[in-house]
């Protein structure tokens, strides 16, 4: 029996978690959840899972879970409710915990993530900006303790599964496979009008608002890049981008004598969730496999970094290194939530964070305290330029 | 320095192995060369070579290879000639060779193969027939010596890599991919008029005349279906074909949790020949990878068992076991050179086959000798039926 804590329980990675390790009820427990404002359905979790620690976005949230669950009858004496940072890194940590389902979206993630690898708990990482900002120490940490990072990610949980055919240093590059977005065939000319509403109709998956928009930039497979950089060890050279509308390949590792494996399977985060969490074991599948004979036909383009300079920007930053990354998904944060509010235009959202990347002083990313003030820096300076910029 | 025998040296896999391992001179050397009738190109390859013995086809072959040598000023007494069955037998059990190209085409590479692993080398095997007629018996001898059989078959060799993605037991099938050959898309009432000149021209692959017509019968498919389920020791319904007219896809391997693993490359035989000598190593590549962005785009599609009955032959005989396999591969074998002849209709080849199985007693093949006695009893009987059914 495997006991989780999963950061980010209500979002799309945490109830397809939920949904999953149900089908699974002698193999896996839930010892802490971890939400931000949805009281209502981390109520209804709590209730079915009976967990020992619940943290919500803040006291308020909290105080409302808690109402919510004594109306229910809930047995309020099994579970301790905690809320914000603290609350969730408390519940990250959780000593009953083995594995820390890390699927809270955005930098929020980082800190409880950190804490529990520190604290000895394998991670399933769905939230790639703690790689992003903080990926050496990571790995660092991770090697020293000999624990386990298992991407839940679609495309590095590929990637992960192609690594598997060859040694670490028989491997040429890695091939991250990314759907182009809704944009991929609009003029550049056109890119100024898109609306969020355009930008939220995603043609693959099914996601949050945030990472939507980032597919829609490219500054998903962007921060992706320097995800998989971090997670298996490569430089920026070997790593590559190929635009696949059809998302049935999922991503490929090209290895040195010219073979290339790549992983397939149906658009469903339950696959690379079930991948993480049994690893590494491979477990029988409640899902409906991929129908190969049903899928369209698979083609693969060169991304447009013209159209699309929130690749490129990635790219230069995971050259740059250091506190270079935490910037880069700082400042799209802060674009990307005025894009949503309507308040900045869709080409101004790479403006943002070159302008921020360019007035940055970059330092070195050995420290968490510098990596969450390059953080908030970049905030700072993303929202000054965002008003500046306002439609 | 690995040490190699090959088995059909001037055949397709024969040459390129030998042009392969000229890339790696410290790598790779040869102690025995074996060919059937052209010893213009086995005097070219001895001289370049040296090896310690080569084997033709018959006295009068090795009579013409040795003279030619003699002309040529070759240093005769580093070499001893041999020829026939015993010859390449020889050949392929000479003690300085570590690993055995076994690439005769056809039945005849069974014993050189079979008394190579018998005698403790490593087998790259090109030569399906030998798993078709006696799998049970190599894989039997491989484990008992722990000796590997590396598939070179651009789809085994594909299998073998997806495997590594996963544990024995979790494996769901194995999916072969197809060509579909020159004939996917011609309708079935036109099949009786097809010329060996239509059944030779395949669209993506460069092979000998005998395994091209068993391409464009799904023969060819059905083969290496048999030999999947005797290398990786799956049964037939563990065993999908998809056809996939492009060849990009070499093979996959679909796990119990839904994932698929793929394995892509250019068509060039050098690939899978470089992994079999090279395994466990990956070894940097002479050729040009596979370039994901100049490939058409991908269609997969279900193989039509009507338009192609030797394929549902072949898995017809996985299910009877035994000697069937040997049966189906000899019949199959008469009936191609009958059609390569001019003197049995391309509808004929299938009808051939069933003739032989349904005339056949089946029995065990746990002996070599009742193996080769069903291959050929097959012959005669095939060949009766090919008289009879003469255009």
């Amino acid at each position: 029996m495997k006991v989780l804590s999963i950061l980010g329980s209500t979002g799309s990675i945490g109830t397809n978690t939920l949904k999953l390790i149900a089908e699974f009820p002698n193999d896996f427990r839930v010892a802490g959840l971890c939400a931000g404002k949805n009281a209502d359905l981390l109520a209804r979790q709590t209730e079915e899972t009976t967990p020992e620690i619940v943290s919500s976005g803040d006291e308020k949230i909290s105080a409302e879970l808690q109402s919510l669950l004594r109306q229910r009858g809930y047995p309020m004496g099994k579970t301790r409710f905690v809320h914000g940072v603290e609350g969730h890194i408390e519940a990250a940590c959780r000593p009953e915990s083995d594995i820390v389902v890390s699927a809270i979206s955005g930098a929020a993630g980082l800190l409880p993530t950190y804490r529990a690898l520190e604290n000895g708990k394998s991670i399933a990482l769905a939230n790639k900006e703690t790689m992003v900002m903080a990926g050496e120490l990571m790995t660092r940490i991770a090697e020293a303790k000999q624990l386990p990072i298992l991407p839940v990610d679609s495309e590095h949980n590929a990637i992960h599964q192609c690594l598997r055919g060859g040694r670490r240093n028989e491997v040429q590059r890695l091939i991250l496979t990314a759907s182009g977005g809704p944009f991929r065939n609009m003029p550049k000319e056109r890119f100024a009008e898109i609306t969020p509403e355009d930008a939220l109709n995603h043609p693959t998956w099914s996601m949050g608002r945030k990472i939507t928009i980032d597919s829609a930039t490219l500054m998903n497979k962007g921060l992706e890049v320097i995800e998989a950089a971090r997670l298996f060890d490569f430089p920026a050279d070997a790593i590559s981008v190929v635009v696949h509308p059809q998302s049935v390949i999922h991503s490929m590792v090209e290895f040195l004598d010219g073979s290339i494996l790549a992983q397939l399977g149906v658009t469903d985060m339950r696959l690379p969730i079930q991948y993480a969490l049994t690893y590494p074991e491979r477990r029988t599948t409640p899902m409906e496999p991929l129908d190969i004979f049903k899928q369209p036909k698979l083609e693969f383009f060169e991304p447009d970094m013209e159209k699309f300079p929130c690749l490129r920007l990635a790219y230069k930053t995971l050259a740059t290194g250091g506190t270079a990354p935490a910037v880069l998904n700082a400042a799209n944060e802060i674009a990307v939530e005025a894009f949503l509010n309507n308040e900045l235009a869709f080409t101004e959202i790479p403006r943002v964070i070159e302008a921020a990347l360019g007035a940055h002083s970059h330092e070195a990313a050995d420290d968490l305290d510098v990596i969450l003030r390059a953080d908030a820096w970049a905030r700072e300076e993303a929202g000054t330029y965002c008003r500046s910029a306002r439609k």
